[in-house]
C-alpha cells in the first residue's frame, strides 16, 4: 500500500527504483560471499555513523551465519584500522616533519 | 635500524608499540577468515580516505587470494552502502517531514 | 534574557558573535539564490551527520519554498554522488591495480 | 573500445550498469534546477573529501552557468555549515554540561 | 562479574585487551598534560560523531580541571577549524579553478 | 596586491572577511593556552584529512613549542580515540545485539 512507502519512494519514486536496483545487483550473489558481504557492509556502516544500518546489518550478519564473536572481531577491526588511518593517511607531511 | 622506524615507533615508542600490538592480535588468526578481513580493511580505509592505506590494502587482498573482480565488487558495495546510509540514518527526521 | 542563551552565547560570546556574523553573512542575501542556498545547506548537514540540524534545514527549505518532491531529490543525490565519491576518490590508486 | 573502461566497468560491470543508471536518473531533468543540483553536488563532494570529484564538479558548475563568484560562495557555504553542525549535533549532551 | 563486562570484552577478549593496553598507555602519564589531552580527545570525538564519548570526554575534561568556558571555546575551535578545512583541503583544485 | 589574494578573499571578500574574524578571535588570546590550542587543531585537520592544513598545524605546533614527541604523541592519541569511537557510538545497538 501506498503508506507503506518509504519517503523517498513516494517522491522520487524513478531515483528509489534505480537505487534499489543497484542495491539488489549488489547485495545479490556475486564473487564475494554472502558472509563476507554483510560483514563488510556492517564495516562500512559503522564507519559512515549510521545506527539503523548498524542495527539492519547487525542483524543481516547473523542472519548470514556470522557468530557475535565474529561481528565483534569484526568492529574491533574497524576500531584498529579507522584509528591507524590516522597514523598512515598523510605520511609525506609526517614524514617530512617528524621523520 | 633506527633510520628505518617510522616517525610514531621514533617519538612514541610504548604506544607504537601497543598499537601494533593491538594490530597483530587483529589481524593475526582470529575467528574471521583471511580474505574476508583483507576486503573489510580495504573497505574501512576507503570510507576513512586514506590512498597510501587503500593502495597498501588492496595488495594484501590480492596477497590473501582476492581476484581483480571481488576487489571491484567490494568498492562498488562501498559506493552502495555509504551512499544509501545517506537515505537511512536521520529515519525519524526524514519521516517526520517527508514521510 | 539570559537563560535562553546557547551554551557557547554563554561561555565564549565573543566567538559566538563570530560565528554568527559569519553564518549571517552567508546565510543572507548572495549571488546564490534562497532556495538552492537552502538545499546546499541540507546536504552538507546531512552528510555531515547531524540529525538536529537535518531537521532545521528540512523545515527552513519547506519555507524557501522547496517541495518534499525537491527535498527528497536532492537527499537522493546525496546518495548517489557521495556513494560515487567511493569509486572515484583514489582514482590513481584504483587504476594502478585494477585498470 | 575495452581499454576505455574504468575499473569497474570491466571487473564489475552489471554494478557498473546499475550505478550509471541510478546516477543518470538523478543527474538528469528533475525537479531540482540544473545549476542548483550542479552547486549541491559540489558540497557534497568537498565535504566527503574527492579531488578528483571536486575538479570535476567545479568544472561542471561552470559549465551550467555558475560564475566563480557563485562557487567561491558555495564553498564558504559549506565552511560556514560544516563547521556549525560541531555545534550543534550533539546538543543534548552540550546543554545538559554547558548550558 | 562477566555481565559487567562490554561487549566487546566477552566476545573478542584478547583483542579487548590490546585495545585497553593501548588505551592506557596514550590515556596514562605521557609528554603532553592531562588538560590538553583530555580537549584533544573531546575535539576528536566531535569530530568523529560519537554522542556518548562526548558526554564521557566533557565530563573527563571537567574533572582534569577544565572550565565550561574552556570546554566551550574548544568545541567553538573544533568549529572554525573543521570549517576552515573545507577552503583549505583541495587548495591545488581551488586555485586552479578559482583563483 | 590583488594577485596575492586567496580565491575565497577574491571571488567572496564580505564572507572571506568574517570567516578570518571568526578565525582570529578563535586562534587569538583565549582561555586555553597556545600550545593546547595548537595540538587541537592539529587533531582536528588530521581527523577531517587535510593534508595542506595538517602541514600547517605541525609547523604552527612546532612554533608553539610543541616537541616532536608531544606531536607525534597526539596523533597516536587521534589514533586510539577516533578508532575507539567505532566501539562506543552506537552502544545501545552494540549491547542489544551483541551484550
Amino acid at each position: 500500500m501506498a503508506e507503506d512507502k518509504r519517503w523517498f519512494e513516494k517522491h522520487a519514486p524513478e531515483m528509489a527504483d534505480a537505487y534499489w536496483n543497484f542495491y539488489d545487483i549488489v547485495e545479490g550473489e556475486t564473487s564475494v560471499d554472502k558472509l563476507p558481504k554483510a560483514l563488510i557492509a556492517l564495516a562500512v556502516v559503522i564507519t559512515r555513523r549510521c545506527e539503523h544500518c548498524t542495527e539492519y546489518r547487525i542483524k543481516a550478519a547473523l542472519e548470514a551465519g556470522a557468530t557475535k564473536k565474529q561481528i565483534s572481531e569484526v568492529i574491533m577491526q574497524t576500531a584498529i584500522v579507522s584509528g591507524g588511518v590516522e597514523l598512515f593517511w598523510a605520511k609525506g607531511t609526517y614524514d617530512k616533519y617528524l621523520g
